[in-house]
């Protein structure tokens, strides 16, 4: 256990720091060259679904049914695809809508529709109404914010607790704003949390009685079956929503691209009924069908949603050392410090790592400059603004593990160095 | 040579009716079930592309330059396919962004882009001004139609001539008025007219001066290798531009849709430097890159732009007869009658029919109810009105050639059964 730097001495603190400064020059000068910005998966990982390519092999297996998916139409996906993501996530496969390779295309798609054609029939689109606010559990996912920020919705950051978002002030905002009508959640392996929404929080979400109609819950089972260790179930929202008697209030999006190839795989939307045939009326003018060959390698390669649930093993034998890596090493270089506190995820794509409060910006631009490019700081919060200036996101998936022990290495060292600069009161 | 419905007498007419009736009951005790509704490829056109399924077999091929395309990234498409449309359309290739498998998709996000946004930064997005047109070439096909009729924007018709848009008509509302907002033009081989826009109209288009500076040339090339016969080249509309001095004045979209398979192509959109910065910025929110995987099996199994232009030629071999079916029974059955008129394209899709004014709604039911169903009345018109009731859209590529045959035998019959009808004053 190492000395908590907060009990250090200055003259303690001056040594320590100019200790660092000696190890971190030593890293600099090994020139690396590492990028843990993004959650990407690894070669390894993408090499699990090879057979994949070849699966469909002839016009002769390009049938779904009787319909030639070689051919126009289908425009919510074959029928085969939809029974899969149905199964993974505990829906009537007549609610999925099974689209091309993004999910994040299909989230952008669903707020574009909201803005210019409204939620439902008849409502008044999004972007013909004054003030449009977004809730954004924090700290969060980039490119959900980004959406937002394209379109000019106002974003609100709300408070992540161990269980989920603070359902308190998700419901105090939600159920007496009528210019809230939206919130981005990502339920299982919150990114860059880890979190799994408790099933208390899944039930607070499916009671919610907004004080707008036209609000809806985005929410992005991104990792619903990207376990680490153990298989972890996940209740469906849906289901409770029902036992609530509340209706159209979800859009939920998940996607193939983090188990099969992650630019060429199937984007899923599950919305309730009138949800999900308002959204297929608006699609119809949009496109005449999705590319369901891929779809169809998809079905083929994996053929049902148990064969995913293996496949996710394999994912996961790759994916925990890289984890337990970083962590591990993390733990090793900076427990009882008391300079910063990071999680332990069991699933999903990320670690989150809280420094002590105003020294993100520092640790990152230290640990870029010597080579090793990490999510930029503030990005885990709308605007790019994290108001404490703390929380950084480490992506573990891409680099080799010997990789990932060097840079969190390296991490580490600037951790420790932009803490003891900022407790001398030099940053 | 028949003699003309125009010159019979009431008596002539009745007897023609009388037997007209008994051929017409005869094809419908025959209980056909053709779909000759849309321009859908054929089996066999499909199975030219056979080898694209598997040409992409291992991760190894998956490569584009270094990077694996398996994985996330390359907004705008891998240089490869968009070295192939570029060299195609006779465009630089950093003018070219190549995304999913819908030209159709790209077009409606063109023009939600406008909406939205804007079609440049700092510009007043279209949905924030008062009124919208667009100029439809008419006859024209639906589903542009369809996308302005779901976006608000109000359709102007423009009179087709055999050398593309009347271009006074054009001049005079693009130059005049501001709020005019787009055309639709699908410049080589119209749909469904098969007219092939002159060089003098390609200029009048690439010299317009427009009133409204957010107005846009929506160039949709779906045909541009499409020929039936001889190779016929087509000039590259921003080449004119740049000879008059224009510029951000068109987006051009084609696809492989007609090329490698309907549902599974890869579709390009062209345009000047900075509408396509505009656009790749915009889509950055929307994605994070398309199914980079299926545009490098085009990429691999076609080579090339000669490689595609090749392939064309396999297409046309099967095309012909069955376009040749289709003028050739409609001759030998109408020619003479004075009771209608239709192309005989080159190229395209289509074979368009212009029936009695008044008699095309008739003709297209009793079709149907004799068991083959063609495009519906009006869909070449905005609105789904043909102020005259008088284009009927014949897709011949489907059927077989014995079925267009049968097909337009039948529908000869109920184009004079109708004609025969009007003109005896019964509908």
């Amino acid at each position: 256990m190492h000395k908590s730097y907060l009990s250090m001495t200055k003259e303690e603190l001056l040594s320590e720091e100019s200790a660092l400064k000696e190890a971190y020059e030593r890293y600099k000068s090994m020139s690396l060259s590492l990028n843990m910005a993004r959650g990407v998966p690894c070669r390894e990982q993408v090499d699990l679904s090879e057979g994949m390519l070849t699966v469909i092999d002839s016009g002769a297996k390009c049938l779904s049914g009787k319909t030639d998916i070689r051919n126009y139409g289908i425009l919510d996906g074959i029928p085969e695809m939809k029974r899969i993501f149905a199964d993974l996530l505990g829906v009537p496969p007549e609610n999925a809508l099974c689209g091309g390779n993004s999910s994040l295309n299909m989230m952008y798609d669903a707020v574009a529709r909201a803005m210019i054609f409204g939620t439902e029939p008849n409502f008044t689109p999004w972007g013909k109404q004054k003030e449009l606010k977004f809730l954004c559990p924090v700290p969060g996912y980039d490119r959900h914010f980004a959406i937002c920020e394209v379109f000019g919705i106002q974003m609100i950051p709300i408070d992540m607790t161990s269980t989920g978002p603070d359902m308190d002030q998700v419901r105090e905002y939600v159920e007496n704003d009528p210019t809230v009508k939206g919130i981005w959640c990502v339920p299982k392996y919150s990114n860059p949390g880890g979190v799994i929404y408790s099933r208390e929080t899944v039930r607070a979400f499916a009671s919610l009685r907004p004080a707008a109609k036209d609000f809806r819950i985005f929410w992005d089972n991104a990792y619903i079956i990207h376990d680490l260790y153990e298989d972890t179930p996940f209740p469906d929202i849906f289901a409770e929503c029902r036992r609530q008697g509340t209706k159209n209030l979800v859009y939920e999006f998940s996607s193939t691209s983090k188990i099969s190839f992650p630019g060429s795989g199937v984007a899923c939307l599950v919305a309730d009924n009138e949800d999900i045939l308002w959204a297929k009326k608006l699609l119809s003018f949009q496109t005449i069908g999705p590319d369901k060959i891929n779809q169809k390698r998809h079905a083929a390669f994996f053929r049902d949603a148990d064969g995913i649930r293996q496949h996710m093993k394999y994912h996961a034998a790759i994916l925990r050392p890289k984890f337990e890596a970083v962590t591990d090493t993390l733990s090793r270089e900076l427990d009882g410090l008391d300079i910063c506190s990071f999680s332990h995820p069991r699933g999903g794509y990320f670690v989150s790592f809280d420094i002590l409060v105003g020294s993100a910006k520092t640790a990152l631009r230290l640990a870029a400059d010597a080579g090793v490019a990490m999510t930029a700081a503030g990005s885990t919060f709308p605007y790019h603004n994290d108001p404490y200036d703390r929380n950084i996101r480490i992506a573990p998936s891409f680099p080799s593990v010997d990789e990932l022990k060097t840079a969190m290495s390296l991490f580490a060292v600037c951790v420790k160095l932009a803490a003891c600069e900022r407790l001398l009161g030099l940053n």
